[in-house]
């Protein structure tokens, strides 16, 4: 038996991933082939079924990273450095990534087959459980500090706050007219009324 | 050529819809055949056809049904009321259709079929427009009469307030934890401190 190189069959991994992110993001996944996929990738359809059996798989695996890259995020907030700035600099990032053709393509793609795919919904939910069990923990710090309203319950703003990140991916799908990175403003002024509303300005 | 009796019709056509929409919560709009819909409407596929010459064109019409309630309902807000208990009414509408298992799980289909589908997506944009204008005047409207912040343009917060809306239903598809009708002392809270930063109280 040939042995296998992690690094290798990690490197050759995540050229297909990025594969069919490109491709996912111009078609739609559902009218990506694997052999488009193969294509894009430069490489043979047996050797992607190698790494991954199925198109569903491929989708999987950038639910997974995307769940991971979230995770690492978190992790590195300094617990002691100011808590709501960060909160706020997490929502910057997901304005950046709406803003991002290519990645608000493939969230709403992963959106749909999320309600359609029970594999694919079960994924999500978890990488959105893990976010909101962020934002929670976040959020919780944030109030003892006395950096937001401690009379909000943490779980409760976090799942507002999930709420909003869901709503700018959506308005950008559906409203030509809501630019979200030039939206962040107003973002950061409902944010900081809603968390902290003795410290808002009254204009953004 | 027999004439057609406007009312019957009418009739008929909602007879479908409704049938289509129990079909389509039930079984997801893809996985539901004609066959299906003409089973639970008690009527011939040949009759159906008639009525709606493809499914697709059964989802183009429960979009437009909706646009057209939505529009009514702004429609019939006295403009001298209190505007801003308006809005909130309104949002608590939005908390009791995402708590209808049916209305959910339909709305979700329509969202997934809006990025895959471009005439239904179309359709989508085009009853969100309408949802904008209608929340922006309203918006607009309360301003001019001191019932929220004017420094706020009113179409941002129009395009927040819809984000919002948006984000309820992910919300609910995505999180067992999140209850429309429990979180509404929490969203009334969000959009009073978002809108009335002064007159919030500091809890809900």
């Amino acid at each position: 038996m040939r042995k296998v190189d992690p690094e290798k069959h990690e490197a050759k991994r995540r050229q297909i991933l990025e594969a069919a992110v490109a491709c996912f993001a111009r078609k739609g996944f559902h009218r990506t082939s694997t052999a488009e996929i193969c294509a894009e990738a430069g490489m043979s359809p047996g050797n992607l079924f190698h790494y991954f059996p199925t198109k569903q798989s491929i989708i999987a695996a950038i639910v997974e990273e995307e769940r991971r890259q979230t995770a690492d995020y978190f992790e590195g907030i300094n617990p002691s450095s100011d808590l709501f700035a960060e909160l706020l600099d997490f929502m910057d990032i997901v304005l950046e990534l709406a803003s991002d053709p290519t990645y608000l393509k493939l969230a709403l793609e992963i959106a749909a087959e999320a309600i359609r795919d029970e594999e694919i919904g079960n994924l999500v939910a978890k990488t959105d459980t893990e976010l909101q069990t962020a934002l929670n923990t976040l959020l919780r710090n944030a109030a003892a500090r006395g950096l937001v309203d401690p009379t909000l319950d943490p779980a409760d703003s976090a799942r507002w706050i999930a709420a909003l990140v869901d709503g700018i991916f959506s308005r950008v799908a559906v409203d030509p007219g809501f630019s979200p990175l030039e939206q962040r403003p107003m973002l950061r002024l409902l944010i900081t009324r809603f968390l902290r509303p003795g410290a808002a300005p009254a204009t953004a």
